[in-house]
């Protein structure tokens, strides 16, 4: 029996982290491979490194989008897919999804969208998602929580505000076209999201 | 004034670096700048050390793509285009027209060539080659030159014969389709070859 590929997304400061850690709990490691994007594989952190961390100095946009794209197709073939064939669960913090609403509507580059969606159709041609879990909140919300918290914010966090807000609005619009998506308000106290969140899961094991 | 953009081509043996060595000598440094792909920037030596020498082990296929990809989209916009800008002649140890000849043709992926060629044409539109030599061999007599000076093979470099032979027909096709490409005959002595790769360089001058 083939395993479910789950994936949490989300603006910053939505409580992907803490959801997770919830799901950890609940469902365990024996059934469940908990991931991320970018940084899934070792090829991917040190992706991850240099889109996030600027760690070779600074990406030029259109690198960006293939070094993005590189890091998720490794991590389909290397992680996902190899996974989900053994029968595990696998539970991923951001997947395409982010990188469409970032790079693409977020950044405004949507003269990337053909080339974009061709590449993601081909890498993930054999691994659909089986259930995106979108968190949405709204920018201000998001940002004093991560502020609160005191997270160190990377190159893509730290960018000004109208980036987040039509993230926001390309999360819920891509999840208007995607049968697996769910959109869970997740500016409500963490242990009501966290309730959706549990019944979409158990809905799709 | 702005400069030209000349990339040295062809398979292994085909003595790409000797010519280049050649051209370094025969026009300085001044305003020429000599890079390769991939490798050519900071991101590019990462990346170069993850595709040809597998440093954080085995990159599957579809990462490759975009990897390589990445490679070449860093490599035009940190180095190729303001060097152009500002009228110095780049040669290019290899480019994305080896990136379709091995990549594409040689390993045989046909199903990616329409992705590819809508990524290169992405990467570069800006940024066309003025000039692409082609150094043809026969795969034979460079795989014999590469091991008479003990050179230390890199995965591509390894791959079985078939790969070359795809690889040379390759070239020689896309040179047909690429009115900037010159094709010399590579098996002749280097003092031959170069009075052909000169002279083509300074046509373009």
């Amino acid at each position: 029996m083939k395993g479910k590929y789950i994936v949490i997304e989300g603006g910053e400061g939505a409580g992907k982290d803490t959801q997770i850690e919830n799901l950890r709990r609940e469902f365990g490691e024996e059934n469940f491979v908990f991931t991320r994007e970018p940084g899934g594989t070792r090829i991917g952190k040190v992706l991850r490194n240099m889109l996030l961390h600027e760690s070779e100095g600074p990406v030029s946009l259109p690198a960006e989008f293939f070094l993005f794209l590189g890091d998720r197709a490794q991590h389909v073939e290397e992680l996902i897919k190899p996974m989900l064939n053994v029968g595990k669960n696998v539970v991923s913090n951001r997947s395409y999804i982010s990188f469409l609403a970032y790079q693409v509507y977020g950044r405004q580059q949507r003269d990337w969208e053909d080339l974009v969606r061709l590449a993601i159709d081909k890498i993930f041609e054999d691994t659909p998602i089986d259930l995106a879990i979108i968190l949405d909140v709204p920018y201000e919300v998001g940002h004093a929580r991560m502020v609160k918290v005191g997270k160190e914010l990377d190159v893509i966090e730290r960018a000004a505000g109208g980036l987040h807000e039509r993230v926001r609005e390309a999360f819920l619009d891509i999840a208007k076209t995607m049968p697996a998506a769910k959109v869970i308000d997740a500016s409500r106290p963490a242990e009501d999201v966290w309730k959706d969140v549990k019944e979409a899961v158990q809905s799709v094991l």
